[in-house]
């Protein structure tokens, strides 16, 4: 007898060997139709692998991660498959599963492949698959696999590293490929595919090796998904935030100045201003205290902060001065510079906690090739705070920050989609972070004690802590379900005792002081990235960089609009006057390219009564207001 | 006869040889009292000097800064005296007249100078000065010179470079010098001298010379004039900003965060915010737009612009990558990167003038030894502007600029007393400067008319102008009568040369923009350095970081102070309580020493009637108010 432990601890009995489909026909037919991979003993395994000895086994369906990635990497066969019968002497490499899809490395030798053979491929790789044939998995000497490859050198390459004994093909269909298993029950499942684009990457991704082909593709059990996925794709790329960070004039790049290091133009200036008012104002009314900090400090501080000696060789290199031998470096983190800010005073118990607020931006090296739009850039602005309390004030302070980061999202939109995770040590690897037991305790349970608190839905992450301390990270979903990484809260022992900060306690004797990390946003430029892509431009009517247009009939009305636009400037509201000498349906089509949220047309009657003609983009005609009206309609349409 | 020229043009004659004091006795006896030395033929020399053939003459009398000088420099030949006359065996070096007084170093060898010292040398140089010798000079051989001073190597060392024939003693009384000259009529008008210091100077200011002693001092023709000057000095020593920076939470330097790099206190950052929120608003009703970029950039980016040819070596050095090879510059100046944001699109001359404001923070390397306060630092924001305009507009922009840098003065109370300085090419050294003399003609004759035409004092200098182009620079005196540069505008041509700036004309072609960088205040930390030294630390009411304080007689009415203090918060009014357990007699005078200038007094009476007993620093009660009465007080008082 073979008992099957399944993940919900039940266990079932067979009589002899058993596969995984077996164990799911055994639960239910439908359940068996559905069954596509499966996981025995914690190792992937095809729903066709003998179990011949008691075991856990997981069943996973195309709506599992890794049911997915069986799909997708069975499906790189059938790529595979198509591209040689089209390209017979294309030379095979790897074919992965990825987040999304899957992709082929290939060597097209003096051949290439390009979009418009996209198509034939797709075709091919469907007729195959409807054959519905099994994917067969054996095993095969080195020598005999050395053999079948011998005049093609990648696989011979990874043919070599391996051991006799743990090389493998599987077969399906009229191909055959070297590869360690995985697959789905049968071709006939992928009824839909999409190559998704052909680029060149280098074997094994290093530049002295021959240049490759990369072709990506994506399948689906069914012709709805693939639509769909598609449609989110094309949706996804014209929420691009660099597309539209261009098309709105939020910001740009210059070769110049430098890769990653955006240039805010003026509409973006506004936006980034508009947010750091609001986040001011709801810190101050949290207590925080602004403070400023220059960009560099000496190298010395951030020996002393650790950071030198943990990032030192990856970061922007030392500053050096002409005589005096004095090195500077960047400021990767605003840390070290708010602790010199807390020691120029002896606090006491009474004065915590002192919570010090900066928008400051920090500098971090990250190869070119790494670097994307402002979601990964070399200079950004966090809309940073530390805040130093003593121990007891720990919990209160956090919970006080995680109501303060909630408030922020709120306000933003991102109020009902979001998940945390909370990043403790990793328990066996103790040596890789700085600080003692006693403290990474006090600080673990703070968090965990916090979030639970707050009611929050936590994900507990072990290993994934910052050297210096536990934390607490918030995960918003956008408008197309993605998950972007946003707020931070970071408890540090370590930070206090480096500097060697302290206060003196109600006991007239100098303590340590606690220290919290946190940014609502991370940084000013990903969350502003995030937000182009979430409402794809169309901003909050208070974050609009123009939020108003006024579109004159004719030349004759422009001084009017220019009275307009001086009343509504006076009132914080701000916009533009359209003077082109062009009809009105077409300034009205221009604005609502724009993205503007209000156009006010103005002619002789609006003139006359001291009136003007609001529209509103994706409302339409909102009638004639007089001047104050409409100040009192916007301000309660704008309020946060 | 001897034609002598007065600075009216005016022209006397004389028959032969006459002296500066013949001169003068023969236009009033008055001002030959008054003349204490004179400038022949643009020499300064001795009022007794003989004029032997037609010459230019302008007679100094102590109000004029030549004037001083000749009587700072004889009084150095007086305090040499004195100190030979106590320490035989010191050994002279040089002394100077220097700003204010004179100063001579000295080598006292096994012997030193301290405080207690300088009141016997004062009496002295008095009782000295009281015999009323006169200066006597007189033609020495190098032979005899470097005999006379045989055991003096700094005078040896100083002879030897000079050239026989030019070598000139200078005795008074029962002393000599080795001195060029340009001393007052006779040492009795010396009435009153004080010693300020004796402080170490390396000779010829080399550290690997020997260590000598600078004694400095100044002196007055009436001992009221250096009571004054004593008084004003301590006054300025109560008003050093770097003294008042850390009493009122302003600023802070930090020695690991590095010299020259200021750390923003909360009050100084609320400070400092109050005056970019009022520049932003200046600017943006005259129509700037605001822009951010970071704070480095490629080297190519400072090699393009000319900064690196220029600046490059006297720097802070590259910031190299680890991999990559790239180069990264901190940014000594904004305009670089403001010239690729107007790259940024191709602009038509409808669309000019484009003016991009940026608070931009700075970094220019200095030796730690030239280092002080605010006002000479390694790191600063300017409120910085680029403004790209068409030929046509750069009179009309650069009058628009020097508007509002008279607003920006005026609003801060230096709207009365200051000067201007035109500064514009040497004509005698063009190839100093880069750009056509075309262009530096258009520019310096569009600064010269609009400050015209404003109506501004201007005094011009040559050879004072920036390497890429000729500017305007604002000098303000404060409240001791100190000057002290701040805003600066400047016509640049160059700049747009050499990063390709174009826009298209009406007549379709493409043109090269001007450009003005212009910043009213400079930079925001040496406006705040001269604003805490102006105003002693009291500010005007709108730029106070602490505008009110509640002061509860007792801790029943802490609650009703929070009530307060949110009330008037909400009327971003911001303040403090003090809800110490101390007599309000004692909180007054705490508040009154912080500079708070509102003390609102709250006990049981203010609390059942909602109102405050508001105080005003210098002018005590001003009663009971509610506290809506006291919120419209406030805005009217504290109206820019």
């Amino acid at each position: 007898m073979i008992k099957i432990t399944l993940p919900d601890n039940s266990v079932k009995e067979f009589e002899g060997e058993v596969t995984p489909l077996d164990v799911a026909k055994s639960i239910s037919e439908g359940l068996a139709r559905n069954t596509i991979s499966a996981i025995v003993n914690g190792k992937q395994v095809e729903t066709t692998t003998p179990i011949t000895t008691d075991s856990t086994l997981q069943l996973l369906t195309w709506n599992d991660d890794l049911g997915k990635k069986a799909f997708w990497h069975s499906s790189a066969h059938l790529l595979a498959q198509a591209i040689l019968e089209f390209y017979p002497d294309a030379k095979l490499t790897i074919g992965p599963a990825i987040e999304s899809g899957f992709y082929y490395d290939v060597d097209f030798g003096d051949e290439s492949l390009s979009e418009k053979d996209f198509e034939k491929i797709e075709k091919k790789i469907l007729e195959n698959a409807k054959k519905g044939s099994t994917f067969s998995l054996y095993p095969v000497s080195k020598e005999e696999a050395l053999k079948t490859y011998a005049d093609n050198p990648y696989k011979v390459e990874l043919i070599s590293n391996l051991n006799d004994g743990e090389i493998t093909f599987v077969a399906h269909d009229n191909f055959t490929d070297l590869c360690r298993g995985g697959h789905i029950p049968n071709t006939g499942i992928v009824k839909a595919v999409k190559i998704l684009n052909a680029a060149g990457a280098y074997w094994r991704g290093n530049e002295k090796n021959p240049q490759l082909t990369r072709v990506y593709g994506i399948s689906f059990p069914k012709q709805k998904e693939l639509t769909e996925y598609i449609e989110k794709l094309e949706e996804a790329k014209r929420r691009d935030h660099r597309k539209l960070g261009k098309e709105l004039g939020i910001f740009a790049f210059s070769e110049k100045v430098g890769a990653g290091l955006p240039l805010w133009l003026p509409k973006g200036t506004a936006l980034r201003k508009k947010l750091e008012n609001f986040l001011t104002d709801a810190q101050k009314k949290g207590g925080y205290e602004f403070v400023m900090s220059p960009h560099i400090g000496s190298k010395e501080l951030y020996v002393t902060s650790g950071h030198w000696d943990k990032y030192g060789a990856d970061s922007f290199q030392p500053i050096k001065t002409p005589n005096e031998g004095e090195e500077f470096m960047l400021k990767p983190m605003n840390c070290p510079h708010h602790c010199e800010i807390y020691k120029t005073s002896q606090w006491s118990y009474r004065d915590l906690p002192k919570r010090y607020a900066e928008f400051g931006t920090v500098y971090r090296y990250e190869q070119s090739g790494e670097l994307h739009g402002l979601t990964r850039v070399r200079g950004f602005t966090q809309d940073d705070a530390h805040l130093f309390c003593t121990p007891d004030q720990l919990l209160e302070e956090f919970e006080k920050t995680i109501d303060l980061v909630l408030y922020v999202f709120s306000s933003l939109g991102f109020g009902e989609d979001f998940v945390t995770q909370i990043s403790l040590r990793d328990p066996e690897n103790k040596e890789k972070y700085i600080g003692s037991d006693e403290n990474w305790e006090k600080a673990e349970s703070a968090i965990v004690t916090a979030a639970k608190n707050k009611g929050l839905k936590t994900i507990v992450e072990y290993g994934e802590a910052a050297f210096y301390g536990p934390k607490l990270d918030f995960m918003v979903k956008d408008a197309l379900g993605r998950r972007w990484q946003l707020g931070t809260i970071q408890v540090d022992y370590n930070l206090p005792e480096r500097f060697d900060l302290t206060y003196i306690g109600n006991d007239n004797e100098k303590h340590r002081p606690v220290m919290i990390h946190r940014a609502p946003f991370g940084s000013m430029e990903r969350f502003i990235a995030i937000l182009l892509e979430n409402t794809a431009g169309d901003f909050p009517l208070w974050l609009s960089p123009d939020q108003y247009i006024i579109l004159p009939i004719s030349e004759k009305y422009v001084d009017y609009a220019k009275k307009v636009s001086q009343f509504l400037e006076n009132h914080d509201i701000s916009g533009l006057i359209d003077d082109r000498n062009e009809k009105t349906g077409k300034k009205i089509r221009d604005a609502e390219l724009k993205k503007i949220p209000f156009m006010l047309v103005i002619g002789e009657n609006e003139e006359n009564d001291g009136t003007i003609s609001v529209r509103r983009r994706g409302e339409g005609d909102l009638g004639v207001m007089k001047m104050e009206d409409f100040v009192n309609y916007f301000k309660k349409e704008a309020a946060i």
